[in-house]
């Protein structure tokens, strides 16, 4: 089994138990970001700053190319690096597209992948490069929709907004050179933008090493530095069947970064927290050990299940990875949180800003938002399992979600759907639900039955559904008749449900349908007291903060990470651990002396048996004191000439707290040297057509 | 698999990260105790109190009685019910002996027991029976051989007395009616006592109805009311070969008791934190998690090992109720902490007593505490893994740890020794190590190789003791070599190697002795500093505050529960439940409504067949507001005239935040009624031996 898990944004098939949407939600810091903090829009980077402090010139022209050459992918970012459409990103970012690739017999995951031409370069099934084209302020639009509405009110009339205006820019853009609209909230409501994205639908695998070099040291390793990871893979845009034509591109220049240079990370940070309220993260310190406790669970299932055989830990691999991944960061979170100074910092920042706003006590956001944070604590565990789809934790159940939900939407205005489901949202979520992916019935009978069991111990067995759906069955039984009686592994028999909408939904004798048709009405009960009693409230009350904050300390601060694209500087730099000072970079020769005959530490053949012919002074991986989190995974970092000089691909255990704050002096983020790649591609992998591209 | 876990003392193969005895360190109380709560050392009963509040006269006799009749079991409470031997117990209680009788044809843990004479009943391997004879007051000796030491020295002091009165006190008990004489400290500290004990080492099963009815609901239920568990066993002690001769029992009033009642419980309240500084319990808060993230995983090992057969199921059976009783336990203790009334009565508790003892500022216990929990957190992860075993987590190592260390320590004088290995400990040791229970080495392999990746994980895989161990294995490799490696699965091996001491450990080749001594020194390396650094210094601030608070309450307050005797006094009582009356009486009707067809809720078939021809009516389980906690499972429910009236087995789920108070108005606990147990003995299991035994 191998662990590539690193930097992704945690979208693990354990469904945390509070809505994203909230758990990001977060009021406005108190104080302007200090030096080397902040995750800045293209809109607002503080090049001023950055010309005086690290002496680097960032041109409005600087801006623009990098930005079109910065790709986001479904859960990392990525970038151009040659004019044929040539995409850098990790190895981990890669993981899901090389696990459907996949067979019995050939496991692209473990085993790598290089395509020695173009033509035998594989389509990835269910990946998709975006690049920002665009950015529209419509804050106004928006507030003009809400103004002197109830929360409730002005929530729905809030979401039906978006909607509008994201289909009007779709229209607008027509279908020759279609966009892809998103609205983005900013400053937690503090501004609304609309984001136009073009998108690359057609995305192949040229290049990954073997996930024991890209991931070496495994999930011991993971958030760690020193390192030793070659986490990197090479990827290619397609157009109409052909390379993509991608001027827009960032040139790798191999030598790398050295010390103390100024850099720069262009990329697509997940989700902070920065500016919760401090009720926000008491909700979340208490939430957080349960999510731990089932995620810690399903990886006691996984790896037992993955001893039984080779095929059992293929299967696995690729999720057991993602999960630990997301433990160790959800592990360290809950320990910031825990942290007393942490806590204490924050109750001062808000007890600043609640003395400069001065709201009137039946007014006051914060004791809004806390009020909403205790009802969110009592809906989060039913929510979690019945509308999150936790208690049937499977993919045939989300299919089956998904066809049951969309049957119904469809048949509605498109402003009035479950946000999901509205008109611009359609062709991603079809293209998902009918990708061929392989769906293996092992592993979801173990992820159903886990999640069916788990629902009946904390819903109890007294709750009427699970009383519903566990009276005849156990959660294994449940989960088999489930699994074996379903049909919807077959994307032609998804295809054909999504097709004949809600007849065909009301037809199909589909088990797994069935259950989802069953679950329905109670889950959107919970999500409808969700979004009026916690969202609508939250929403309301953290747009009267960012008011507060905007009139306090204007836009000297940078928005709250929103899985879109930010700019952020900083340098080459290492730390002080406990009185040791760790160096910024890690060369070759220690790769060789710390690996070991077993897995994690366990080098490919392809390495070991090369050993000698290389320079064990090559730089392999680097820090930087840049401010990134979850969804930076594969974002280029570049320096002051627009140069790539090191692919980012995780951060040190310090950098974990940085969904709270960011601790200037612990905090680094983790790169793949141009050096190692360089080695890699020529030396280690023989990759010639790739190597000519990259004027290797 | 059965779920039959519910009271005992969590002692689970994941041995906490905390010292038990540091985790029951605690200040005293502020206040009094109030009403019904109280868990009272038989020589400070508040006779008087309950005279008053509950019209029952408890005179010296019934107290000497009861006492008497009660037994203290390795991790559970029980009491003589017949002149002739026969114990009262749960069957969760019984649930260790009934697996180690167990075989893969038999399986008398799932499928129940019933010696049809005295010649059938089965002895368990590693049972006891302990009954208190005798309590000495012995602090003022303790105090006199640490007055004026240093806490390191205090704490070496304070062990070496206690060794030495313990070792009198059995000698002068002499061989012929001997005694089992321990020490213990209450008050945290401001008390030391001198326990003396008669043990019946020789107890054997008589009864044991199905898991599928002793643990109806299993884990679901666990902690749960209404409730319909048959939660009884019956065994019996023997002396000499013969059934013990018993005069001091209770009889059981078959009628039971009915609503409102005064009622008593006798037993062994195994830990409770009611007393602990503030600073103790955030430390707690924060290693909760760990230790749930860790157990849930093994959780999710044995289930998915489990379904990999029936035999594999039977064998993990046991454990897996054990650990998910202490998921549960520790899950709920977490929200309690995470509860702010509860953190803030405590601070209030302790401002107010910091005020009446005005210590100077560098002698304050409360701030020497919190210094002394901080390096706890910070020693707590290595002591875990190392020294408690985490980290080789297998009933192998266990023996060749004690084998490792015995040999050591009994070269040493026994007040020199560590405190588990002084002769007054070793009769007790010896029989633990060389009893013949069965050993699975599949099991032994699942646990041994995830405790040694955790260990991984938590300290680095550079921590130099990780990487002696791992640099050339995985952790499933190195777990198969040790275990399928080692001989100390028979119980032949290990008596050779107690009796050959030293010179039989140095010689053996054995690879898991070989290990226990790798892993020795840095383990004791660990303890010292535990001890020196934590204990030590937590122990003498302990002290100061139990004077402090005696000064101020004296001793109508009751000392944190020790797994030593106490008695409570109460009334059967049901709760409010968010605004719904829950009645303190569950009958069989029900029982049968709320079966399914699959475990943990499908009935076996001796009660299913049998449906018609029972009373609907039949009272089958019921509460009080009985202030108990794990270690008083089988603890006697008993009324008024000293019969037993109830069988106590669990608490509802509000009972588990009474580690850290007592709420009133909601902790209730939950006892089988003898009604059912009369049902059970003579119309379900034919019992006929027993039933006359029991004037049935």
């Amino acid at each position: 089994m191998t662990d590539p898990g690193a930097w992704t944004i945690p979208m693990t098939s354990l469904s945390r138990l509070v809505i994203p949407s909230i758990a990001a939600a977060a009021a406005l810091a108190a104080m302007p970001a200090r030096a080397d903090e902040g995750m800045w829009t293209y809109d607002n980077f503080p090049a001023a700053t950055v010309q005086q402090q690290l002496n680097a010139q960032i041109t409005p022209q600087w801006l623009d190319r990098v930005r079109l050459a910065t790709l986001r992918l479904s859960n990392c970012t990525a970038s151009f690096i040659s004019g044929e459409g040539l995409i850098l990103t990790n190895h981990h970012c890669a993981a899901s597209c090389l696990a459907q690739i996949s067979t019995a017999e050939r496991d692209r995951l473990r085993d790598g992948f290089l395509a020695d031409t173009r033509a035998a370069e594989v389509r990835c099934p269910t990946q998709y490069a975006d690049v920002l084209m665009k950015m529209e302020d419509i804050t106004a639009k928006v507030n003009a929709a809400t103004a002197g509405l109830g929360d409730r009110e002005a929530n729905e009339a809030r979401k039906k907004t978006l909607t509008q205006l994201e289909q009007a820019c779709e229209r607008a853009a027509g279908q020759r050179d279609p966009r892809r609209c998103e609205s983005v909230t900013l400053y937690q409501g503090g501004q609304y933008f609309l984001y136009q994205y073009k998108r690359y639908d057609d995305v192949r695998i040229a290049f990954a090493p073997e996930a024991a070099i890209a991931a070496f040291g495994g999930d011991p390793d993971n958030f760690q530095f020193p390192r030793w990871c070659l986490d990197m893979a090479i990827l290619r845009a397609y157009e109409n069947g052909k390379p993509a034509v991608t001027p827009d591109h960032l040139k790798i220049n191999w030598a790398g970064a050295v010390a103390n240079e100024a850099v720069f990370v262009s990329g697509h940070p997940g989700s902070t927290d920065r500016l919760l309220t401090v009720a926000q993260l008491e909700a979340q310190r208490a939430e957080l050990p349960l999510w731990l406790q089932r995620a810690s669970e399903l990886r006691g299932r996984y790896i037992q299940f993955g001893k039984t055989g080779a095929e059992a830990a293929r299967i696995v691999a690729d999720p057991l990875s993602s999960l630990e991944n997301g433990i160790k960061v959800r592990r360290k979170q809950l320990d910031a949180l825990l942290e007393p100074a942490l806590l204490e910092q924050k109750r001062a920042a808000e007890a600043d800003l609640r003395r400069r706003a001065a709201f009137p006590a039946e007014q006051d956001p914060w004791a809004a938002i806390e009020k909403a944070a205790q009802r969110e604590t009592e809906l989060s565990v039913p929510y979690g399992f019945i509308e999150g789809g936790a208690g049937f934790n499977s993919v045939l159940f989300r299919y089956a979600r998904i066809l049951v939900r969309a049957a119904a939407e469809r048949g509605k205005p498109s402003e009035e759907r479950l946000r999901e489901y509205v008109d611009t949202a359609l062709p991603a979520l079809q293209r998902q639900l009918t990708a061929a992916v392989p769906v293996y019935p092992e592993r979801e009978k173990l992820t159903f039955s886990f999640g069916a069991e788990r629902m009946r111990e904390f819903l109890g067995p007294d709750h009427a559904l699970v009383r519903t759906l566990l009276a005849e069955f156990s959660p294994d039984s449940l989960a088999a008749g489930l699994i074996d009686g379903s049909k919807l592994a077959d994307p032609a028999v998804r295809q054909q449900l999504w097709d004949g909408g809600q007849a065909a939904v009301d037809a199909s004798e589909d088990p797994m349908i069935r259950i989802a048709k069953l679950v329905d009405e109670p889950a959107r009960a919970l999500r409808r007291q969700m979004e009026d009693e916690v969202e609508a409230v939250v929403d309301a009350a953290q747009e009267k903060i960012a008011r507060a904050r905007f009139a306090a300390f204007g836009t000297r601060i940078y928005p709250d990470a929103t899985f879109t694209l930010r700019l952020n500087y900083g340098s080459v730099q290492g730390w002080n651990e406990a009185g040791t000072d760790v160096p910024p970079f890690t060369r070759l020769a220690r790769l060789f002396e710390r690996a070991t005959d077993s897995e994690p530490f366990r080098l490919p053949e392809s390495w070991s048996s090369k050993r000698a012919l290389l320079d064990p002074e090559t730089y392999f991986n680097l820090i930087t004191n840049s401010d990134i989190v979850g969804g930076n995974s594969g974002s280029p970092l570049i320096n002051a000439q627009g140069e790539i000089v090191g692919l980012m691909f995780d951060g040190n255990i310090h950098s974990i707290s940085g969904s709270y704050w960011f601790d200037a002096a612990k905090n680094r983020a983790v790169a793949v040297h141009p050096a190692i790649m360089h080695t890699a591609l020529t030396r280690i992998y023989d990759a010639r057509e790739l190597g000519r591209e990259l004027g290797l």
